[in-house]
């Protein structure tokens, strides 16, 4: 179906919306008219710009207190009306969004409203105008799209439809089925936008805090599906205000927001199965991820993390024969370590390996969601591995599934040590991000939709330096796990990543470790005499827990122990051990760990 | 009366925290007991730290879900609570707060609550510990100060008392006159926070949004005088959970935090009259500004500002005899441009003179409120002037009101012409200065606490770059407005900051300007059309803002009528004409001048 995103979404001026609209990829704009009041273009311009840049003007938005108003102010409305209207003839514009009355409504009776929309419908048709009737969530008198679409019935003119808007709508919680009792030649427009829950007054819920579908909680497939059931089919198009996008590379916004689109379109198709147009965006099916192929990190000099990789245990298989790249394993938890390219670069978690069962497949999807393709250079007789970028510059590596234990790429390293047959460590448990504030939202949905990882309940850490947001995204199975942390705007420096690794035995493991001369995170002695406090711990463990500086947690009867290493550049270690299924990552002990890192 | 302060309203690390409190002045400290796990230092080395840094430790915090539990989870709670008790005596520590249950609660029965905290209280009072009970806002059962005070007075203990604390009481509009049936000696705890009016859920208000007394909208004082009317002669604490201070700088936070407690003594015994007790801090009556005495460019070379000057028919008053700096005035609007140690400076508004009738009294006052001072120069013959900086850097000069026309330093200025007898721009009519995000609050308090200005509605205005908060803070007699404009985080770069000149008759001297060379920021033609089609404006109005690049607004029958100057380094200029008692500053007006700007 052909997309549209209101110019209010992104940050700059005018043409610069424009221009990355088109780059982008989409097929047209909501002129949200302050973004026109403030140019200085004139609206020739505007429509010569955009038909060279070959987007369309879908709406003209918006329209504010119409209807619902004594006939005195109805007569300076139809006057400010026309106005507008001739502005809409010179953009070459043939719709505008009419919202339902927040501040001058006086008459709570919708045979006025309609009649007072006919009028205008009547003025409108006479520029080739259609008016597209919204009802706002916070309207005074018309707040509910049921409500809406009564008031457009009752003014029954061919130039009088409604607009849906998906945040108004369920926002309230209104139930979106009715939307398919609409004729679909009356919607006359279609705006989408997601959220987050959050319970805060629906204005600047509205204003400040709208998602791209797929970023929020919003069930927008299922709204879309209705919608489509009506026959709609004029644009899907984008309605976010968002403080974020308003500040940030409209470029890349718009980018994400047309990946937050096709995710959408490719939903509706499959609630729709059957009855699906078309002209929805299909996209392969997901190709979920059985595991994690590698790490890599990348550095000028990477020594100090292969000390630390020795130190837990690691077995350095050799030199890669082509490329200043090392490789260190232990059960399947393989590190490369990467000197190509990386002058002046401390140690700095650079890429991910992820095994996938076709990368075909798998790569076709990610490219069309817009994901950044990455070049590597391979040699004759090298694995040629599909890559990406995910929003916060981590390289995306796609590789099969192996058949044995290790993976086929392997071979490319050369003399090294032969691998542990009985390691300790078995794989990677998880991979813990720091995401720049201004792609935190845009991470979430390029792991869900490209990589098929589901979003799990974020959670709020105190640093001392600020409080850290960290959302976990995981594969159904819980073998891939990726931990986000939202560093706040205005944090100056920055926050270390790292690798946590599944370990059959932390004890042991942490006992070997310091015995090659590992030096663990210091933790202090308050932690554990809180621990006791909270856990009533056998003094057994707890003594080892302290002697070790392992951390400890507890669910029901699923335990979690895990130490840190100290951090190497941008990078640090973890090995965890999971005892009796326990799902979680310690998220008590993060605070712990942040003031012992701040410390060092 | 003692000040304290929770830990976990400052960034850092424990003893980072502790240092900062005692640098600024406060008494005490409430330990957030999460500052103290995390911590390395063993309880007896903060203990010393504390008694070294001359500072109390008044509260250990919180003790979470200790009552209204069934027998088994109470005896687990004992045992948690005992651990904690030990902790507190190698603290040397006395008060304990206990939050009403908010996670295990089963109990919904005042006398079990009371009943499981007498004998908390037993085995407290065996450590020395008294406990503080707080009716959380979201708490389970126990949700109202009225309620917690119900279940002290049933648990009949002398080492059982109350906790208030006013975000938990006024958040939820309970009425904290029932305070004062409370005997003093029972309230063993005093917290105070303020908050900002939203509707959001009261956990993450709480947990985000609270702000030091004065920030907020809470009527603090009044609260804190039904407080003192119980008897209570314990500490006034802050406890103020706010994302931003946990990411600032903790020494000018702590400062901050001790200027919203004096100012709150000093409101809350204005209140008391004379009831109040000696203890209570008294600061002088605010002088407030009967003007602008004059605002301050700084430049390695001002020549760009000083052409804007001229061409708005500013007089060039002299040469200071002893400063590189110069004097332009036009009515009494008074601008001097410094040229000291301004090296690499771009134009930059550095200062503001305000006229008071006592510089003595009003720099008493800033001092005591803990306004940073600041020294500048001065030779034999000249006027020394008390000065402050304000929290975004601006220098606040204070100056008494001159017999005459003309400040009575303009004698320092040499070689310069006569003042115009009739000059079109009368005096300042607003200056506006950008804040950066992490001082914005303190700004509002600092400006009404320091100079008895008074904080309007905020408004927000978007921008190309971003949405910009817009308060502004004025006399009471209107003389001095200060626009505070908020630049979100993450904003690179900056807004320019400007001053706004008042003038008899703007459309004249725009004329004039323009005969002069002046180039106006241009406004596009868009903006004029969509100005006719909001007010129907007269044909000839139209055409001279047309001509003439004037912003216009309308409030009833006032009108408002402004231009602006070019940016030169930082700093622009405006000219406005207020007709009929325009009040405002055309908000509507500010995002076609943020797109101009841009667009330069």
């Amino acid at each position: 179906m052909r997309t549209s995103i209101a110019t209010v979404c992104l940050s700059g001026t005018l043409t610069q919306k424009m221009e990355a609209c088109a780059a982008a990829g989409f097929d047209g704009i909501e002129v949200f008219e302050p973004d026109l009041v403030t140019a200085p273009q004139s609206p020739e311009e505007i429509r010569a710009l955009a038909d060279r840049l070959g987007i369309t003007l879908d709406l003209f938005q918006p329209f504010r207190d119409a209807e619902g108003v004594d006939p005195a102010t109805f007569a300076g409305n139809v006057r400010r009306a026309e106005a507008k209207f001739r502005l809409m003839r010179r953009l070459g514009m043939d719709t505008m969004l009419v919202c339902s009355n927040v501040g001058t409504a006086s008459v709570d009776d919708d045979h006025v409203s309609a009649a007072q929309l006919r009028e205008l419908g009547d003025l409108a048709a006479g520029y080739g105008v259609r008016l597209a009737f919204e009802a706002l969530a916070w309207g005074r008198y018309v707040d509910d799209y049921r409500r809406a679409w009564r008031v457009v019935e009752l003014a029954d003119h061919p130039a009088v439809g409604v607009c849906l808007d998906s945040f108004h709508i369920l926002s309230r919680g209104h139930d979106p089925k009715a939307i398919e009792q609409i004729p679909g030649d009356k919607v006359f427009f279609l705006q989408l936008a997601d959220a987050p829950t959050l319970s805060m007054d629906v204005l600047s819920w509205s204003r400040h805090h709208r998602l791209f579908p797929g970023e929020g909680s919003f069930a927008l497939a299922e709204f879309l599906a209705h919608v489509l059931r009506t026959g709609y089919d004029g644009p899907l198009s984008l309605e976010v205000f968002n403080d974020t996008f308003r500040q940030t590379d409209p470029d890349r916004t718009a980018r994400q927001a047309l990946r937050s689109l096709r995710w959408l379109e490719d939903q509706a198709a499959r609630q729709l199965g059957g009855e699906a147009g078309p002209d929805l965006v299909r996209l392969p099916d997901v190709d979920e991820p059985a595991g994690l192929d590698f790490v890599e990190v990348k550095a000028e000099d990477a020594g100090e993390v292969e000390v630390l990789l020795r130190q837990l245990g690691f077995t350095f298989r050799g030199r890669h024969r082509s490329k200043p790249v090392r490789l260190w394993t232990q059960g399947s938890a393989r590190v490369v370590c990467n000197e190509q390219q990386a002058r002046d670069m401390p140690p700095t978690l650079s890429a991910i390996g992820y095994e996938v069962s076709s990368t075909a497949v798998s790569a076709d999807r990610a490219a069309r969601l817009l994901a950044p393709q990455v070049h590597r250079r391979t040699y004759a007789g090298e694995q040629e591995l599909a890559a990406f970028a995910a929003p916060d510059g981590t390289e995306i590596f796609l590789g099969e599934v192996p058949e044995g234990p290790d993976a086929t790429w392997t071979v490319e390293f050369e003399q090294g040590a032969s691998p542990d047959p009985d390691p300790l460590v078995t794989h990677v448990d998880h991979v813990n991000l720091v995401q720049p504030w201004q792609h935190y939202d845009e991470a979430v949905l390029f792991y869900s939709s490209v990589l098929g990882l589901e979003a799990q309940a974020a959670l709020e850490v105190a640093g001392p330096v600020g409080l850290v947001t960290s959302q976990v995204m995981r594969s159904r199975d819980g073998r891939i796990r990726l931990a986000l942390n939202l560093l706040p705007a205005g944090i100056e420096g920055g926050l270390p990543q790292h690798i946590a690794f599944a370990c059959r035995d932390v004890v042991t493991l942490a006992r070997e470790a310091r015995a090659r001369g590992l030096r663990t995170l210091a933790v202090p002695d308050n932690y554990y005499e809180d621990l006791d406090a909270r856990f009533d711990l056998a003094p057994d463990l707890l003594a080892t827990l302290r002697e070790l500086d392992l951390l400890y947690d507890r669910d029901g009867d699923a335990e979690f122990l895990h130490f840190y290493t100290a951090t190497a550049g941008g990078v640090f270690l973890e090995v965890v051990e999971r005892r009796g299924g326990y799902d979680g990552y310690g998220a008590a002990n993060a605070p712990v760990r942040l003031a012992a890192q701040l410390s060092r």
